[in-house]
């Protein structure tokens, strides 16, 4: 099945305990197109990147079998920038710059071939861009999944809300859960957004692992305990990649289905945290994510 | 097989955002039998309270097959006492006030018959006299579980660690696990603490489950997320009282069964949760427990 994935594509300046970079690749589509890339076939990429983004991520992109027509290339202009600082628990964060650059202006124009994608990834963008590409599917996609974050909550919620119409799976935080139902359980929280529009939620707690809901069923699976956690910057993303690349794979969408894509998702997001940005999920070889897929399945096994 | 629960009888003041509490029973052994005593028939219960204890939760103790032999009742002296306040995530509390009363000269004397229990269950209490508990022992017992807290990691490490040598089983909350290691990495943590002497090491995290370690292995599970946590004392003790309830009904102290033991103690905290101090654990039906281990095993259930 097609998979159309619709985000930021970014530079990063990071610091976490381990150490400091300066300017490295990130951005939400970036890191989901990377994890999604290792379990399906068939990706096309929206985004927008200024002349000073690198030539060579695009290529490997392509070499991945990620189709990269739908990124706008603005020569003249600069690439969207974040700069972010860690805490030592590496659960929060301080934002400490944000350079919009060429996302003031982004306007997401999908070529003909990509309107009619099988699974549609809206990654964390301003919900009226959202809204914009929902907009232009020719046919409704078979499964919608919208991200987004505290921000838009408090800033755009009217167009978030609309939005969540259209939604198959949405995916917050814990905080963003909080903030968007006013409940700080977050069992009724679930309840109060299910009925916001959305026919799945997953709840990301980070280190803590993860919270699936439909109106019926709740799934939890823990994050792999690591050793360290070196950078976690664009785990949530990648997470998010792992699942909707495994969706990709086959004509499911059935809450059995969703828990699989879920572990997907939370193993490929384990890798993501053990280097900086994009380092290791762009490493990955088939049998290491094996591996770890068993790791996380021992993890959780037991019988009564 | 026998079980010996050695740990404090209290009174609790308590006040959380749903309510406040003046005087209610409380103290960890008391969670820990009330929980044992639902999976396990053989309780022997060391502590020591004043004459203001209610002799109604001793008759119910007894009901419950409680050996109450144990407890030392000093007539003119008041029950050791504890107040707290939660905060709106009641993940964490503050200390209002701790009144040692008949716990300041704590000298646990053991009858002859209980000097030699199955499983010897040493409640979170100063290392010296948990150590004393040991000293008594005339067999080894087959397992050994120890609770500990931050206050005497911080303020009796010696005696804790000479404990630890004789210790299967230390179960300790995340920020304790930390705190004891110098490790900010749970998985590193956990390498750390083995090395002092217990054979297995429970990480408790509250709302976010718990981790089972032994040098080669690593075990998860989830807390059952709830609609509402209304007073979360005792949770820890109750979920211990689980573990131990569950290893005294077979002769099992593999980590596989651990496993199991963990199955039931987070299950038995849940209920502890849901209402002030005692009042949910001490009135459960054995059909209640086994819906709510079905409701746990459904909740990390996949099949890949």
């Amino acid at each position: 099945m097609s998979l159309l994935v619709v985000g930021t594509m970014a530079f990063d300046a990071l610091e976490t305990p381990f150490g400091k970079v300066d300017k490295i690749v990130g951005g939400a589509a970036t890191y989901i197109v990377y994890s999604a890339a290792y379990l399906c076939n068939q990706i096309d990429l929206v985004s927008v990147v200024g002349g000073d983004f690198p030539d060579e991520v695009m290529e490997d992109l392509h070499k991945r079998g990620v189709c990269t027509d739908g990124v706008q290339i603005k020569k003249d202009e600069k690439t969207f920038f974040w700069s972010g600082k860690y805490h030592v628990d590496m659960n929060t964060r301080d934002t400490i710059d944000t350079q919009l650059n060429v996302l003031e202006t982004f306007d997401p124009i999908l070529p003909a071939q990509y309107q009619n994608p099988d699974i549609l990834m809206l990654g964390n963008l301003m919900p009226v861009i959202q809204k914009k590409v929902l907009s232009q599917m020719t046919t409704r996609p078979k499964f919608i999944v919208l991200d987004t974050m505290n921000f838009w909550i408090e800033s755009s919620k009217p167009d978030l809300l609309e939005a969540f119409k259209e939604v198959d799976l949405l995916t917050i935080n814990d905080e963003e859960a909080r903030l968007l139902s006013g409940e700080y359980s977050l069992v009724k929280a679930a309840k109060h957004i299910l009925k916001l529009g959305p026919k799945n939620l997953i709840i990301k707690k980070g280190e803590h692992g993860a919270l699936l809901f439909n109106e019926n069923e709740t799934f939890f699976t823990p994050a792999l305990p690591l050793e360290e956690v070196f950078d976690p910057t664009g785990a949530g993303d990648t997470f998010v990649g792992g699942i909707v690349g495994h969706l990709s794979k086959n004509n499911d969408f059935s809450f059995e289905n969703l828990k699989r894509a879920i572990i997907y998702g939370t193993v490929m997001a384990s890798f993501t945290c053990e280097k900086f940005g994009t380092e290791r999920i762009a490493n990955l070889t088939q049998e290491e994510i094996k591996e770890r897929i068993q790791k996380l399945v021992q993890l959780g096994t037991y019988s009564l």
